[in-house]
């Protein structure tokens, strides 16, 4: 950075050989956090959900921009805005210092308690992992586990307030994947991170690689508690369709799964294989690949590369 | 643009020799545009008012991102939600054509109506335009005419509704003077965009680059139809303090003045010298300085460096 904040804009000097990954994620009181959630959750939230599309590219994340529109109402009372700020800002730059996102700008608006981040990254030329990369062949695989996001939200909303609850903290403290999607550049042929629920964003990896995709829904890992807080049929609804998991969702050739593995193994971080890409039309697997676990899953989901009939079961 | 939208961020191959400048700039509902303005106004204006910042900066505009949040109330008919966004995706496009800014991703969310733009323009290394150059001595100078955002406003509210008014159009369709900024690089030593009001603007480049300003408050050029709108005195204040105007405040050596004005006219641009710099201390001008015609604010006006008094008078 060339010149920081405190002017009309901010000065970046990218790195030669780099690409830069710019993406922008608007978070919205009640609509992606509630209201009464914590001020260090939220501004933790906020960064983290942003940089979580830098780490489905594969890129490093470098600098980020905040636009807050702070709620007037919300902050009369002096006392309770300094504390409500104090842990917002502690969230939002402890994530840029623990996704080495420089806070290089923003603006401060008032109007609907309202953050949109913007990040910026760096990838090497030609190296960003895209949605677009899957092949018929290929083993899909998410990092992780699933479901943590519908099930944090869940336990919220029945009046769970320990922070420390493994869910709890899925839900309100993600953390975007960053080392993960730079150590599979090379070995990922797509990549896409889980906001929207693994059903709904495979639809996305199907439609920009033209593949289908035969999901075998029972190996699909659950979050830590979650069948404990939701049963388990609630509890694989929620790793399939619940969404906010920031896990990354990547296709790769079978030849490259073992040392994806090893490498995100070596984070501290699980890589399971979910289901495969085929091509268009192929029609699902025979009882022998059915997981009977899955409940109304029916085990092995068959995906259509087109309409959004049997799109979600 | 290497890769666009669909994607979980954009790819981005800056040219090499140059700074990426980038700014954020968030427009609210009711905070800074009209619930009833005009749905074409709202997306130029939007991004016109982020694009002032590159402006500003001497960059050439380059992409631009945009965060949409929509409130959901607004919208609950579908054919005025359908002309609502067809009005504003005109507005902001059209803006996009115009400055050369390519829509290179967004978010778009549920709430209360506001748009955050991010803007990336770049300006060859070493030639941005910033805030903190200016030296005692330079010339203080504004490009157009101001006013006419605040003179605008006091329509609105009063209830005109011409969009052919030229304040109406200063206010809601305001236009960044990006053309002026990359023809200002190597004359001016300081500028920035006037947003917050002559006065306030400023106090920034006396800040960032410790100098005082006497200025000349009778020279500041006045909006076309300004003072017929508001009246003299009222006209003046808008000018002085009003913001929205969206032209340049610069500094720049007294031998570059000339060129720099020749530059602007070609572009059919005022640029009008409004004071001085001066060394931090300096005292104001004798009673030959003042211009009588400035009403409450007394010819010239001088401004401290530091406190916040006599910032305004």
């Amino acid at each position: 950075m060339t010149l920081g904040i405190g002017d009309d804009a901010t000065l970046l000097a990218p790195r030669a050989g780099h690409e830069l990954a710019v993406s922008v994620d608007t978070s919205v009181v009640d609509v992606h956090f509630p209201a009464d959630a914590p001020a260090t959750a939220v501004g933790h939230r906020a960064l983290a959900v942003a940089v979580s599309d830098l780490a489905a590219m594969g890129a490093q994340s470098r600098w980020c921009w905040m636009a807050l529109t702070l709620d007037s109402h919300r902050f009369a009372d002096e006392h309770a805005a300094d504390a409500w700020l104090s842990g917002y800002a502690q969230g939002f730059l402890g994530g840029c210092a623990a996704y080495a996102a420089t806070l290089a700008g923003g603006d401060v608006t008032s109007g609907t308690l309202a953050i949109s981040v913007t990040v910026m990254g760096e990838v090497p030329t030609g190296q960003a992992l895209k949605r677009s990369g899957a092949v018929a062949g290929d083993i899909v695989a998410v990092t992780g586990a699933l479901g943590g996001g519908a099930g944090g939200l869940a336990l919220w909303q029945r009046g769970e307030r320990d922070l420390t609850h493994p869910l709890l903290r899925r839900y309100l403290l993600p953390e975007p994947r960053l080392d993960a999607g730079i150590a599979l550049r090379g070995l990922a042929s797509s990549a896409m991170d889980i906001s929207d629920g693994l059903l709904a964003d495979l639809g996305h990896i199907r439609r920009a690689s033209s593949v289908d995709v035969h999901l075998d829904a029972g190996a699909v890992p659950l979050a830590e508690g979650l069948t404990a807080a939701l049963g388990e049929d609630a509890a694989r609804r929620a790793a399939l369709s619940g969404g906010d998991d920031y896990e990354l969702l990547i296709t790769l050739a079978p030849e490259n799964f073992a040392r994806a593995q090893a490498a995100l193994n070596a984070q501290g971080l699980a890589l399971s294989a979910v289901g495969r890409c085929v091509a268009p039309g192929t029609p699902r697997p025979a009882a022998g690949g059915v997981d009977a676990a899955a409940g109304d899953y029916h085990g092995w989901q068959h995906f259509a590369p087109t309409g959004a009939a049997g799109d979600t079961p």
